[in-house]
């Protein structure tokens, strides 16, 4: 039984109450608690030392990470981030030094956000460091954007680019707060979700929320410059478009609207964040599952993310 | 360094923001969102394989604890739990059955209690089992109980019997929940904590939030049966009254009222709650540190929480 089939069998029973808007399987868990213009946003994540981050990563960079992680989930809700719990589960051996130095990653994260860390716990975890940050975070009623909108015909689009973010990005990337506000404020986004399984898995979220197919356009895909390095230094790594499909951990938005939105879109973009690229990589359409189109035609993406290459 | 002083390192200097009534050093960290009649409680609390609860323990008991001990802080502010997220992290090599048993333990407190499990994550763990819990709760304004409120002269009280927990009650506690909500309605609760540390740890972070002192009147302490039975079964083991004021995990309530209600308060309680004990152990003093008493005269409680029996 892999992750997915383990917790589709957990969320089948969970107990819900009346205040519950979204349950489990969107980026964050979405709550009326009464407030007459908002609703509240809470999510928790985890990194683990040797799955998430390698046990030479720089501390503060960790830190940055464990916090940066969340707050791309509030993004991809469109919400805006508030305060925050903070779970360090250490070895018996831990250095002081090194644990104020993630702090120190999460902290200056935090006020760039104006997010509150308003406490936590520190445990004992004998295989090693674990941080799990646990966030709250408002989005104003009607504007908060789910995975489950996506309209056949609508655009599909990508911030950033993607792929290779193991060579640093994961460990360094901003969280795309102020890109996702700016969206829900200016468009009538139909469905959103952060980039951290991989384009092609992230996507697939969408389409299993929204119950539609898409098609990619192959040479739209905006690849990274160390995806396409990585793919040059030999034959043992990826294709670099396959790197941009699949290696996750890009924290990008990807998100769809109406295409007659995609053209004033991408014009406003430009303006309000001329250094960060988007790009209209494909479409909705009826049905179920990916197809990608390029050169040779158009062929399905299999179901792990991987496209067969002939 | 110890856990406590790098907590204090850690703590002073985290960001905080409008919204923050209290921060770390609590039970839970309170919130105002802007709800005109409640402030929002924030929690998170982990268990550890190994750590919290042995390897062979039942699983449905290690989920019950998990989400129980969360409670437990919400009951200490006299709250109402509301939703929360369950952080599962596994070993890679691990057994689904014993995953769903762990949630079958947690979701049938959440029933008890109303509250929604409104998602999380499973992720990799090397070492072991490790679920963390965060949950949101809400209290009256004007209805919540800090540990901050002690003043000279008030009488101390204390739930249920405590010591030898680990002989099964960590598993199994129920969070005092109802009876913590019905003492705020009921009377002027200055400061309460719930007994996770052990009583004389619990009544230190009283005592420091609350800039007091406490005598404690050792004959009137409750012993819990396991306590008494373990102290008598050899050398080895603890003096019961040592146990009952070091174990730890007895997840009752501890709290401090004006001495003039303590009579009210005790016929009230036996009404309210005729199967749970409520026993005043001793009064706030002036200035600082704990003292406890017995037929031998008073004698300081060392640092460390164990007393020095002669």
């Amino acid at each position: 039984m892999n992750e997915f089939e383990l917790i589709r069998r957990l969320t089948r029973s969970l107990p819900g109450n009346a205040s519950v808007v979204v349950g489990p399987g969107d980026d964050c868990a979405v709550l009326d608690v009464g407030l007459p213009d908002r609703l509240l946003l809470f999510k928790t994540d985890a990194v683990v030392e040797g799955v998430h981050f390698a046990p030479e990563a720089a501390p503060e960079k960790i830190g940055h990470k464990a916090l940066a992680r969340c707050l791309s989930d509030i993004a991809a809700m469109a919400g805006t981030p508030s305060a925050a719990l903070v779970t360090l589960a250490l070895p018996g051996a831990f250095d002081p030094a090194r644990v104020e130095a993630i702090y120190s990653g999460m902290n200056e994260l935090a006020r760039r956000y104006g997010v509150a860390i308003v406490g936590g716990e520190t445990t004992t975890n004998p295989g090693g460091i674990l941080i799990s940050v646990a966030l709250l975070g408002f989005v104003q009623r009607g504007k908060g954007i789910l995975r489950s909108g996506a309209e056949p015909g609508d655009a599909i689009f990508v911030s950033g680019e993607l792929g290779g973010s193991l060579a640093g990005k994961h460990l360094e990337f901003e969280p795309r707060l102020a890109e996702a506000q700016w969206l829900a404020q200016h468009f009538a986004v139909h469905a959103m979700i952060d980039v951290s399984d991989g384009l092609a898995g992230d996507l697939r979220h969408i389409l299993a929320s929204s119950r539609v197919g898409a098609e990619l356009n192959a040479p739209s895909i905006p690849i990274s410059r160390e995806a396409r390095r990585a793919a040059k230094a030999g034959a043992a790594a990826k294709p670099a478009l396959l790197a941009a499909l699949t290696d996750g951990e890009d924290f990008e938005l990807l998100f769809t609207l109406a295409s007659r939105d995609a053209v004033p879109l991408l014009d406003s973009w430009r303006k309000a964040f001329p250094k960060v690229p988007l790009t209209c990589i494909g479409k909705i359409k009826e049905g179920e599952g990916v197809t990608i189109r390029d050169k040779q035609g158009v062929r399905p993406l299999n179901a792990d993310g991987y496209v067969h290459f002939s």
